[in-house]
């Protein structure tokens, strides 16, 4: 079974907005079995639109369309289905009611446009969409499928979780498939790939693995087809403890954990507080960790101090540390952590100081070289990092390493 | 001139990666009076590159390609070009001396496989890659174009920037266009479009304006098309003096500006240094001044204190006032400002306290209510936000709003 995806509208064609949509639809498709063979984004007029939707009715019995339903696109999208199935447009009572109940509910009223944009094509199935004022429509053409949701990120996520992702299920009942995604965090692809080739090598023909690495992180996706959902579950069950049992310190979590989220847990869990105190990382450390919600539950606050001054006043880093050592080394992050863990009188302490770059290295301290200590009162983990030369990366990296040594800190010591 | 850009490659069809190449290859092209009226992504077979080269070949003299070059994907896409035009591939020397020496530069010995990559297809004009192994590739049959290029990202960018605009240019040379982008932030779209509604209406039929929102800020691009390059740019100048002379409060940069870096410029001019007290935010307001290189020059560090001991121990915000008028409130963020300056000792501050959400609202302050405060010893500005329930959004969205009350700050006390 294949589906295209057909998005409308000049915004990705002039490049001022980047697709997101396509990638995070193909990535569910896949999930059910449904592969993509082909995504495209044309311009919002009526030619071609329908020029496109023949050439991949051509192709493939599924189309997905995002796109030009929005009221300053004047609904060319709606209207040129209507045009390209020959049908008319009708009142569509409960959408208008849905609609009118959501802006008495913000004490507005309706206007005109509004009963406009609930005319719906006379055969398309209406799809409710609650999170906006624009529904889906699921048109049907002897088996030839083709779904129309706004472009909009969460209404088109919304409407795919809730309405078309069970539809097409219905319609299209394959072979069931089942999933299971092993997140590891430390080690690179290859490296990984090392350490479970025999198991990779061992995977039943209906068993299938894919690397997806991202910046210091690598997602494990074991997918399974066959006849029996229960027995593919358990399959995957038993790869997946296979998975776990050869490579055990890099794996953090499954499906849709962060790391943040993980940490977090785990902090949770055993009641205790943390702080960070951050030199190169300039203070994203805080941001990742305060970007979960409830993080006030566990994160206390965060010193950021880039100079050697605020490094002496906020963290009580001696100045012949700072002097013998330099700001960039093992003594000083360890100085950092001690000092931190005393103002805030956290449990546990990160502290952080490197040089991100572009300038500030030297010979013996190249851009790249970083370290971070990681510790409570009675033991601290230290790390030395040696990066490249984008800013942007050895910080984020930093910070990503940073959160996963505060994870094996916590699954060692507490 | 039309352009179609087709990406080849199963990443993107199954979602593992997003499609952010063809945005930027779009705004390129745009920039360049190109207009792009389709995007395709296809698997990585010969039989669908054909097909889409026919299809797309039909439609537009001028095809984009990335993709499909790398040494793991078996150069599907340079033997399905010399297939499709029937040619043969030849032994490329120079691509061979650059990519040895290359390799020697790494200390290391090139393979076979690498001697392989250097055939090239005998009617491409090939384009020198600096950034990576494989070179780009322009074919030229009889004025139908199509251009392939690797599709990591920073190397189908050295490829655009350097080889293949400026061929395009030379083979295509349509009238003159050039481009003029004010950047604004602190009001939206709909407003700005309002203040400036009697310019747009007064603009020639040769200048366009688009409205770019993004968060916060929304980026003016005039384009202008005639015959004389240096009238047209003459023409946009003065067109630009009047929107900024429209909206001068919003206008804060030009071009690739960012409000980080103009801030970061307008403290180094006048020589003041800054830190900030975060709350809500978490850190992000110091991870994005951190974000510039050379920021070291006039940032000096953070406190983000979550808690309210915190907030009192670190920042000498008094009990009081904390338990007067609660931690999201004007006087708490004065009073985090005053601590702020004293403890760290620079000249500007930015102090931000408020309810991220999802939860920790109330009636009185719901989620989404945060207060900041940016000044010096002299002087301090304070706003309220009252934001909607993303936690994601709100942080962000303040974090933006912040910064730029330090720029007019610094415009207006400094």
């Amino acid at each position: 079974m294949t589906a295209h995806i057909l998005t409308i509208g000049d915004e990705i064609l002039i490049g001022q907005i980047i697709d997101s949509n396509s990638a995070w639809m193909a990535e569910q498709l896949n999930l059910q079995g449904i592969r993509v063979t082909k995504i495209i984004s044309i311009s919002d007029t009526a030619e071609a639109i329908i020029k496109a939707l023949d050439a991949s009715f051509a192709e493939t019995d599924l189309i997905l369309i995002t796109g030009g339903l929005g009221p300053t696109k004047d609904d060319i999208t709606k209207k040129t289905l209507a045009q390209y199935y020959g049908t008319g447009m009708s009142f569509h009572e409960p959408s208008f009611e849905r609609l009118s109940g959501m802006f008495a509910r913000w004490g507005r009223a309706t206007t005109a446009a509004h009963r406009e944009q609930c005319f719906m094509p006379d055969n398309a199935v209406i799809l409710t969409n609650k999170t906006g004022t624009a529904p889906g429509m699921w048109f049907d053409n002897e088996g030839k499928i083709a779904v129309s949701m706004p472009g909009v990120p969460y209404e088109m996520k919304y409407l795919m979780e809730h309405e078309v992702l069970p539809l097409i299920a219905k319609t299209f009942p394959g072979k069931p498939i089942t999933h299971r995604t092993i997140l590891t965090i430390g080690e690179g692809e290859s490296r990984i790939a090392h350490r479970i080739q025999d198991i990779e090598e061992g995977l039943p023909e209906h068993i299938k693995l894919a690397y997806l690495p991202n910046l210091g992180q690598v997602r494990l996706r074991l997918s399974a087809t066959g006849d029996n959902l229960a027995v593919l579950k358990e399959e995957l069950e038993a790869q997946v403890a296979l998975i776990r049992g050869q490579i055990p310190e890099f794996v953090f979590g499954y499906e849709k954990d962060t790391i943040e989220n993980v940490v977090g847990q785990l902090l949770l869990k055993n009641r205790k507080s943390i702080a960070t105190a951050e030199s190169c990382t300039g203070g994203l450390v805080a941001h990742r960790i305060t970007s979960i919600p409830g993080s006030s539950a566990y994160f206390e606050g965060s010193v950021v101090a880039y100079s050697y001054a605020l490094k002496e006043k906020l963290l009580n880093v001696s100045p012949e540390i700072l002097s013998t050592y330099g700001a960039v080394s093992e003594e000083t992050v360890r100085a950092m952590l001690k000092g931190l863990l005393e103002k805030l009188g956290t449990d546990i302490g990160i502290a952080i100081s490197g040089i991100a770059g572009p300038g500030g290295g030297t010979p013996e301290k190249p851009v790249g070289t970083i370290w971070i200590a990681v510790g409570n009162k009675n033991k601290t983990d230290t790390l030395k990092l040696q990066l490249g030369k984008s800013r942007s990366n050895n910080i984020k990296y930093t910070a990503t390493k940073a959160m996963d040594m505060v994870r094996r800190f916590l699954l060692e010591n507490v």
